[in-house]
């Protein structure tokens, strides 16, 4: 990618007039390199720069409080801190565990989930101080600048998008470099692994993921074992959703904070991400999931009990396919709520208690208990002698079953 | 189900003239309780008995001879063991490794696997030999008597099939009883859990099973933990088929019973299947099928690498019929030869190392080595800045690609 | 099929006694031989037969008045007509019209649909009257039997079910004799063709139907072509449903026969359906339904200007599976609801007018006009000059659309 | 989009010098103003050029003999017209007839499917003349530049793309001007119907296909009603192919052909596609395709006798997704090849002879004749008594059939 010189009316290297205010911009800011690169020189290029981060789940109070404190040293006017967490539930975490979600069977969509409700609470915000222009530090190699710029543009294409680093094409060093020559100085040495956190996984990237062969070591995944000893977990669902942990009712994104302290210290949930970008190239990435490894499972254990084969037959197509089009940007496609009411409506008996048991770096789903098990003694047990029919009803049974095959043989042999 | 007395011309209880004679009849025949139980009383009905077990890679040699020995006891004229395991392979094996079939997304259809080629296998070998009849053991409850049923009337509508204990709705201890009546002394006493062990996973079930809620206690399942340290293993596939452990080539078979040594010995791939049985009851068995779980996960890592988004996602499609349809006893459905055709050419470039990591009680697929790896530096990596495509290449990408959700946006709002 | 003596108990040919009175039975009522032999029959064997016809749309009242008339000759002690054309519009056929459903792309389910629905309603009747019976007139051979049994046990599994014709594989001569020896004189003689009207749809058999070669005599047709000027005709649809004809307002199912009367006079919507019963054996049968295809195909016109891409490709899994189950009878399973829920959603913006004309045999569906038609000229317009992208954005388009092929190749060649 | 003077390299006002020579360049030829244009410009830029056109069925002798003619006029150094009727019919539209493949239940993909093998075959010309330039005339509009250049950018990344229609978003107008300018007189006025002509199917577009409610004028269609008696047609297939019309057996390339200029005759085969552009918008044509709707439509009947009901199901899925991959572009995909290699499995009893008539507008797909027919009296008529299986066993299939929505109920009211 060759550095154009197409940023130049957007970075002006001298003074700044009056004339030169370029009106309010809303910036979506972490506080890492790239975004306090992007509030610094946008701020400088003479925009009304007001900052806004998203917890999704990967902020501390402490953590947000540092992050506001420096904004402001990046020069913005205005800076804001979004708490989506709720949102971010109820929009789309909750319909990953309806479907049971697992990109490629191993990847909650942690980090593409985010994205989405990242995009939509900025963009509302944008809209709601009315300003004119939204900035974002993605680069332009990869999913992040899909799915913030397609959500921005189709909900506000009114706003103009600017994108510092990736029009730059910029290196960590001259954002560096750029910062200090500006003042800011802080220690941007890269982390080992870039890590991102949120209610629904944390993904770990690192000099590992670049290769096809390399695992993760131990050390790089932030939750290391603390318990070696079996814990018991009962997670209780109601249509779909987990509305307890151990008994304990709550509202379900803090369940799902509840369990996932209590699972994590198991180091459990962790694998590595090999998929294909909305660009096209496959990337890899490691990821650590507690909770949502286990919701999963848990979930869809009581759906085997409770949803009938045709159920959990189309389930799985409906479900392969919402993931893959959250995945790649496309949640505000219709499609996407129709999916959404098919999945709403299948978690109507979806309710019930799912025994896990946590051990170090694995854990067991056990067994469940609902009032909708369809697997009732009553109606006759697997491989046991049945009271539900005949032998001679089994056997008509089986004979019209099998008619096509039959006949298919007949005709053609 | 009542007891009928349909069975009454099957098992005379008198002497037998020659006019008894019934022709030869050729019986599924396994040595428990109900296929001798069969054996004994189709002997002394008057039919020319000939007893065939098919070793689809649960019987060592020894067991064999045992087996062997036992028939001759049961009055059978001839004793036949077929070994199907390479034909086991090639017929259904090689395209659950394929399709990385798990059905409800847990298991590996092991058993349903198996009787679909111990049911071509018995009925060939019936035809071979001129048999009038066939029979086998299986109850009126569950999915044996389906796919046996259905696989034996397919391919040979001319030869009747006869099942005592469904007919008879006999108890184990009339079995015992009657066997005892007839000579045949042996401890049938019920063991605690019933197992059945074939190349492709070992099902247990037990009282646990019967529930919704329990787990299987640990002892329950065939291998126990052996070993603590990590052990490192190679897979090699070659074209989807794993074709070297360890750099040891050897036919697919064997090498799954190869890994399944290793592998067992962490006490790998255990876990209870919950699914839906052909006769519309749900039905819940343990497992353990070291080899079949290592092998499908190491499979699917690779094809992320070497298969394209598009064969990825229709190869769930697909994948999922092919176990329903499987399950279902549904093998000779000519769909099921399309669906081959399809899984057979998804698989021409799924070739290279996959490096797995055994630990007790799990294990890691770490990652692959593969010429076909289309996950290369050279074209972009994810996450890195990117030498594939401009800023603005980028941008005009995503504006197109987000046009109709743009426009749909603008036009209903 | 032999006939079995089972019956016996049913047809008591002596006197009744007042302890051979069997309690209340409900029968469904068409009038036909078969029902009629049923209706005989059951009351003198001592059962209190209440007669229920439920009208799909295809009664006339002066049809229904006789039909009433001959039952009380058969002996019944009441008789009902249901008029469940608005259940049926709204449980059925209203989803099918969202799924665009033609079963092989050519039957609109007329009759599945239909037996559903006369299934529902009966079974209901029976219920509020607590009745201890119910009984059909279906044969052992088809599809009817199985949705009215399976609709029968799963709503009502306490009332038993009988089935005359069936069990006692009668022919028509000996339903026709029994009748005559019970004083009951009508013309049975068989219709050359057998006709079954209703709202959405005629379907007709016949000796050609019974071949796999020849179609129908036009004669054979319900409706002979009547109009030879083209007329054009407005369907006016809100959220898929047709709410108007020719800007004339009225209830959905209303509409549909309005259209009906209008398009039937062109001989339009005639086909021969080919496909496969529930019971395994292929089928053949003529149908009429101009309403039926006139609505989809317009319906469906309207979709392709309203929907997204992904709304109508995935809503093409759901119509398969839909239309599949249905006529499968198995409207209860809870998945048929969802697919509803998915269905429903996927309508909200169905809304407009869609130009058809009539003409003798054929129709052609002309064009749309709708406030949330997505093909607009200011976003565009296909093989025009474009204003929504510049030739670079396209190109940048293109580039990383066609990445994974171009990364595949390299890789691969 | 705004003119760039990007452009300006390609097309150098003032004279040519030796260094200005720029190499070999291959050019899509078709005779029509933009490709016409393209000649000029590129030829006077200095590219030595090299026209070819690609007969998929199209062009008439003579017509290419125009072409040629013309092109020479033009300035390219070659000419070549490639015949890929063939290659059209065994790479493509063999498998859209095995798919019945109709995008939006409409369109045979006539023009999508054409411009795949023109694109195959003009990047393999020119790589086999070492080519270092390939141009092509599509403008940034349309579909047509993403097929053209994702296949000429996956077969020969190394040859560049040139687009000067594209690239000068220039207007009609101007190209006619600069072909005047350049001395090449010719009439380009713009017909009122842009017509594009192949083996399966002419598009036609014009001023009502810009429109949402505006049908073509029947006089728009290239082929006017010549015959108003009904004609009796005998297709004969092969495995799923054409293989004889009227027991005159061919090519089936020639099959088409022959059964084109049949039903031609009779108007048949005119419709209106709506339907998504790769692009994002909608777009509309008019097409007809005598011979790829009655093949079509005769095809599937043959299949819905002779597969079996999941053999129905599943290639519905797997047609629609074939049709959307080809019709974006995507045939270079493997899991095309995959859909193929299913598609090419699923003919192998579609086998026997359909019997059309063709009348004014419209035609009816009478019957079949198959020694692969599954419906056959032997094993039971639809409707009709049945020797297949006695009423107790279709009991027996009922109940177990119905066993889990009976559970479900029970369980769940």
């Amino acid at each position: 990618m060759k550095k154009t010189n197409k940023s130049d009316d957007v970075f002006p290297s001298g003074k700044m007039s009056q004339s030169d205010r370029k009106g309010k911009l809303v910036i979506a800011y972490s506080g890492g390199l790239d975004t306090s690169y992007c509030a610094v020189s946008l701020s400088k290029a003479g925009y009304d720069v007001h900052a806004v981060s998203v917890n999704t789940g990967g902020f501390s109070d402490e953590e947000i409080q540092t992050i506001e404190a420096n904004a402001y040293k990046m020069g913005v006017s205005t800076y804001k801190n979004i708490d989506a967490i709720a949102s971010y539930y109820d929009k789309v975490i909750k319909y990953l565990i309806f479907g049971n979600v697992l990109k490629n069977n191993t990847y909650p969509l942690s980090v593409s989930a985010e994205r989405i409700i990242q995009a939509i609470e900025i963009i509302e915000y944008a809209k709601s101080i009315d300003a004119e222009y939204i900035a974002h530090g993605s680069t332009g190699a990869g999913n992040d600048q899909v799915r913030f710029d397609m959500i921005f543009q189709t909900l506000a294409p009114h706003i103009k998008i600017i994108t510092p680093i990736r029009d730059g094409s910029l290196s960590r060093q001259q954002e560096i470099d750029y910062l200090k020559e500006n003042g800011i100085e802080a220690s941007w040495e890269k982390a080992k692994y870039s890590v991102n956190k949120g209610l629904w996984g944390t993904s770990v990237g690192g000099e590992e993921t670049l290769t096809s062969e390399k695992p993760l070591p131990e050390s790089a995944y932030p939750s290391q074992l603390k318990r070696t000893e079996d814990e018991k977990v009962t997670l209780t669902f109601l249509k779909g959703e987990l509305v307890a942990v151990n008994g304990v009712e709550n509202a379900s994104d803090v369940n799902i904070e509840v369990l996932n302290n209590l699972a994590s210290a198991y180091a459990i949930g962790r694998d590595i991400h090999v998929g294909d970008t909305i660009v096209g190239i496959k990337g890899r990435v490691g990821f650590e999931a507690a909770a949502a490894l286990v919701i999963i499972k848990a979930h869809h254990l009581l759906e085997k009990h409770t949803l009938t084969k045709w159920q959990l037959q189309h389930k799985d197509y409906m479900s392969n396919f919402y993931g893959m089009h959250l995945h790649e940007g496309q949640y505000l496609d219709p499609v996407m709520r129709d999916m959404e009411a098919f999945l709403q409506s299948s978690q109507d008996k979806v309710s019930g208690d799912v025994f896990v048991t946590l051990k170090p770096y694995y854990f067991t789903v056990d067994g469940i208990s609902s009032k909708h098990d369809l697997m009732n003694a009553k109606f006759g047990s697997y491989g046991e002698e049945n009271k539900g029919w005949t032998a001679e009803e089994a056997k008509g049974f089986i004979k019209i079953v099998g008619n096509q095959n039959k006949i298919y043989q007949q005709v053609n042999s």
